[in-house]
C-alpha cells in the first residue's frame, strides 16, 4: 500500500461539501468564507532522517519546512498570508532553534507571511507547517483542471535537487536541494492562464500522474524539452534525464493551459525572470509517457517518490 | 527553558498585522478574510510515548488528535468547520489505520467537520491536526480579555483525566482521558458572555496563568469550589485537589466574565446539560492563587505540564 492508496482508503471518504470547496487530494484545500476570496490551506511534514539528514543545517530545515508549503499554495495560485508551526524536538537546543528560526523567518519575510501560532512538543524531530493563502475562485488551479489538447509547461529547471541528493556538490545544485524557492509569484501569474497545476515535489512524471488521473487525460512529455540549469548541464551526467524526470524536491510548477495562452504565460513569467518551458501536452489517452524527440517512449527505472 | 519561554524567544517576534488579527500565544490564531467572519485556526501535535502510550488504542488516538484541536477552537468561541491531518507513521499498519480513522471520523461526524487534506509521511508516530473554524469578531474569546472583577467559571468537572492517568481505572475516568469531549457548543454559548477563555489541557492553574498574564490580572481560585465528577468523588482520594487543580487533559473550558452575566451563562450551559461553576475571580494583583474556603493559600507541588 503506497502513500496515495493509503490516503484513498482511509482518509478520502466523501466529497467535500460547503464550506469546504476542495478537500483531500489536491495541493491545498479550499475553504469558503462569507467573503469572495477562498482560503487555501495545506500542510507538509518534514521528518528527520527521511526528508533531511538529522545533522542538516537548521537554517535549511527551517527554510524548507516553510518553502514546501508555500510551494503548495503557489500550485493553487494562492497568495500566502500566514502559517502555523508544529515543532516536535528531542531537546530545546538553543543553537539549533536559533538557526531553524532564522531560516524560517528569512523565507517568511521574503513573502510577507506571518507565523500565526502552532505547537511545540518534545519527541523525535518532526516539523509540520500549515500554510494559509487566499485566492479568487476564478483563479484557482486544481489538479482536475487539465483538458485534452492543453500544453504542459514547467517553470525554471528540473533535476538540480535530485542531482544534489545524488552527491553532486556544485553550490547551485546544493542550494536547490536545501533552500528551494517556492514559485509563489509565478503561481499567481500562471493562475490567469492555467487550468491545472501541481508543484514538483515527488518527481515530474509522478506528480503529472496526479493531474492526469484527476483530470481524466493522458500526458505526453518530451524528454528533449525538459529544461536543465547550467549547473546541471555542466555535470554532463548520464543520469541527467533520470533526475529531471523523476527526481523530487525541485518545487517548480507544472501547469496545463490551452495552447493559445502559452505565449502570454511565457512572457508573464519572463517578467519575473523565470523561464516557462513547454514540455508536453495532454492527450485523450491515459497515464503519463516520457517520449524522445522522435516519439519513442523512454525507459526510466522509477517515476516518483512514495512514502510507503 | 520551558515550552513557553522557547516560543517567546524564537517564535514570537512581532505583533500580528492584518490579515492576521491574533497570532502566537492564544488557543488559536485569527485570520481576517474579505468577509465578516474570522477564520480561527490552531494545531496540536500528539507524539507517541509522550501524549499517548505507543500501544494505545488507535481509536482513542484518532479521536483525541482531533478533540484537542476542536477544544482549542471551542476556547475561541469558534464553530469548527474542517481540519487537516499530518500523519507520520512508522509503517502502514492496516488494523491501526482502520481504528485511527474510525476514532477520528466518529468525532468529526459529531461536529459536522470535514477532513480537508493533509500529509502522510513515514517516521516516528506523530500526529498533527490543524483545525479551522469561524467566529464573529464580536464573539471572540481571547486570553487577554479578562478584567479585574470578572468571575472565573469552568465547564463540567475537573481532575478525571489526571486521576485516570494516575491509574484510576473507573471507566468514566478512563473515558475522560482517552476520548475527551471538546466543549464546542458550550464555547459558542459562552462566547456571548465571556471576554476570555482557555481550554484546560495542561492543568487549571497553569492554563489560568496564561489568561492572568495576557490580561494583566491576578486570579484567585477557591479550592472548595472546584467541581468533581461522581466518579472522581467516589475515589475519595487525598490527591483529588491535586488532580483538579493541576492535572491536564480535561479539556474543559475556563472563562472569565462579568458577575452580572454569570446567571445567564449558567442557564445557557444547563440547556446543554453541562454544569458551569463559578470557581474564583480576577483581581488587581498578579499571578494565580489557589485558596481554601477561608482564604488560605493551598500548597500544591506543581502547577501545569511543560514540554521542556
Amino acid at each position: 500500500m503506497d502513500e496515495f492508496a493509503l490516503i484513498r482508503r482511509y482518509f478520502d471518504h466523501e466529497p467535500a461539501r460547503p464550506p469546504l470547496l476542495l478537500g483531500v487530494g489536491d495541493d491545498a484545500a479550499l475553504l469558503q468564507t462569507d467573503g469572495d476570496r477562498l482560503i487555501a490551506t495545506c500542510c507538509d511534514t518534514l521528518v528527520a532522517g527521511r526528508h533531511f539528514a538529522a545533522d542538516a543545517a537548521p537554517e535549511h530545515i527551517g527554510w524548507k519546512a516553510l518553502a514546501v508549503n508555500l510551494s503548495d499554495l503557489a500550485a493553487m495560485g494562492a497568495l500566502p498570508l500566514s502559517f502555523l508551526l508544529a515543532l516536535t524536538l528531542p531537546e530545546a537546543d538553543e543553537t539549533w532553534l536559533d538557526g531553524f528560526a532564522r531560516g524560517m523567518f528569512d523565507l517568511a519575510r521574503q513573502h510577507h507571511v506571518q507565523l500565526a501560532g502552532g505547537d511545540t512538543t518534545r519527541g523525535p524531530l518532526t516539523i509540520t507547517v500549515t500554510a494559509f493563502g487566499e485566492v479568487a475562485p476564478t483563479h484557482v488551479m486544481r489538479r482536475d483542471g487539465a483538458r485534452s489538447g492543453d500544453l504542459i509547461c514547467v517553470t525554471g529547471s528540473l533535476g538540480d535537487a535530485a542531482a544534489a541528493l545524488d552527491g553532486a556538490d556544485a553550490p547551485a545544485l546544493q542550494a536547490r536541494l536545501h533552500t528551494p524557492v517556492p514559485r509563489v509569484a509565478a503561481g499567481r501569474v500562471l493562475s490567469r492562464y492555467a487550468g491545472a497545476a501541481i508543484d514538483i515535489s515527488d518527481g515530474l512524471l509522478g506528480d503529472l500522474g496526479h493531474i492526469a488521473r484527476a483530470s481524466g487525460v493522458g500526458i505526453d512529455i518530451r524528454a528533449d524539452l525538459l529544461p536543465a540549469s547550467a549547473a546541471l548541464s555542466a555535470l554532463g551526467s548520464p543520469r541527467q534525464l533520470q533526475w529531471q524526470a523523476t527526481g523530487g524536491d525541485d518545487y517548480e510548477l507544472a501547469v496545463a493551459m490551452a495552447p493559445e495562452d502559452v505565449n502570454d504565460a511565457v512572457a508573464a513569467c519572463k517578467a519575473l525572470s523565470l523561464p516557462l518551458t513547454v514540455i508536453g501536452c495532454c492527450t485523450g489517452a491515459e497515464g503519463v509517457r516520457l517520449l524522445s524527440a522522435s516519439g519513442v517512449p523512454c525507459d526510466l527505472p522509477d517515476s516518483g517518490y512514495r512514502h510507503f
